[in-house]
């Protein structure tokens, strides 16, 4: 512990520990090698198709023992945000999600706030959307994430930013970003770790989202080449990850042999 | 006539001469001042969510005696872009339009051609389109318009514009617009008429489409206050049109009398 440079690490949960209903092989060891080692651990997903608590439930079916207070949702972020900043939100998001914004006031919303609603993001759903944006004197538009598509069996399916870029289009505003690879996100994981930025490392397979976003924050990246990893992501011409890992269990190697 | 700038005037037809069901006080009798000063007229819509022939059936209900020929429309752009091209599309448009598409072979797509599409532009249509362009070797997006929204009684609706921004991120493509404003909708109406840009004059609601689009084709623009004029417009930084009317009997006026 005393050689590494990182005693905070971030995780991505969909890609990096598990894809679709499968763990990745090494995962499950790698994750009780890294907690034996008393380094902060959070994982960061901005997965919005289920709750917290249907996420931690699938997490400890696949073997991953991680508790609902370990882990932050780009759905949790929006919910805070929301709250802090005393809106009333249209909701366009998954119905599963719903009971984690169920104590919200949605009457007459002044605000809108997207997730990956799937097929509810329907005519009706978006217009109603847009014409809350359109009527309030500050419009604000909150995204959980930009994420474009993600992989859905062996197809590609939208995600929520392209009907974020929808609304920004329509009603002519630009989306705040809650989850992943908003700066804010990462800082709100380091503040309940008690950890700072220049001693964190995150471990995802989104390039952008995960290591780009980690690194504007000020952390450092490891890349695994599971999940959503794509060849190309190693010629990107802007983001370089610290480091590239096979998969979870060559990143936890690397962070404990001292990074 | 003589004293006037303009001897081509096109003008805009939903949100000009009529709203939803009911037509523009005075547009009526404005229509028959201007064509009885003899100038050559045309009208360009990018509304897409009926046949030319169904159109000109709902003009002719509201007391405007357009015939189908003096109408440009954005889908029959569309069309002929397709054909031109030998593209085999698949339609994200209103079910009303399908008739004027019926004879082009849509198996096997190799392109998307986007209209105003409404309560069609469901997550499962999208998807399937979005999947098209990511499957072809040269992904083409054909858009029938840009236009933000459109005023559908007394509220604004999505138009088929944020939509073509959702596809464009999604499969990270730029989409080629048939319609307005295409400087080409605007120069194949001039063509039509054999009219000139310099003395063209377009009337139009939208600021972007109608006077924007209008300008950047070398043609003058006058915004009405009417359908979905919004103050805001009044201030746009870039676009300004050459004159402002409260309604298009105003503009009829204002043409009449030299421009």
């Amino acid at each position: 512990m005393s050689e590494s440079r990182f005693d905070t690490v971030l995780i991505d949960l969909s890609g990096v520990l598990y894809v679709g209903d499968t763990p990745i092989a090494g995962a499950v060891d790698a994750l009780a090698r890294l907690r034996a080692s008393g380094r902060r651990l959070c994982f960061l997903t901005n997965t919005t198709r289920r709750t917290r608590a249907a996420l931690v439930q699938k997490l400890n079916t696949l073997g991953l023992a991680i508790a609902a207070g370990e882990i932050m949702t780009a759905a949790s972020a929006a919910h805070a945000y929301v709250l802090e900043d005393g809106l009333r939100p249209q909701l366009l998001i998954h119905p599963d999600l719903a009971p984690e914004f169920e104590d919200l006031d949605t009457h007459d919303p002044n605000a809108v706030v997207v997730g990956d609603a799937g097929a509810g993001f329907t005519y009706d759903a978006l217009n109603a959307a847009f014409r809350v944006l359109m009527a309030a004197d500050e419009p604000r538009l909150v995204a959980m994430g930009g994420n474009r598509y993600f992989a859905d069996g062996d197809q590609l399916s939208l995600d929520m930013g392209p009907f974020v870029a929808a609304l920004e289009v329509a009603a002519d505003v630009r989306a705040v970003t809650t989850g992943k690879p908003a700066a804010a996100f990462f800082h709100a994981a380091l503040r309940q770790l008690g950890g700072t930025a220049g001693s964190a490392v995150m471990i995802g397979d989104d390039l952008e989202n995960d290591i780009g976003g980690a690194q504007r924050a000020g952390l450092s990246g490891v890349l695994v080449r599971t999940g959503k990893y794509r060849a190309d992501d190693e010629r990107h011409p802007e983001v370089k990850p610290e480091h590239i890992a096979d998969d979870f269990a060559a990143a936890v190697d690397w962070i404990l042999a001292g990074g």
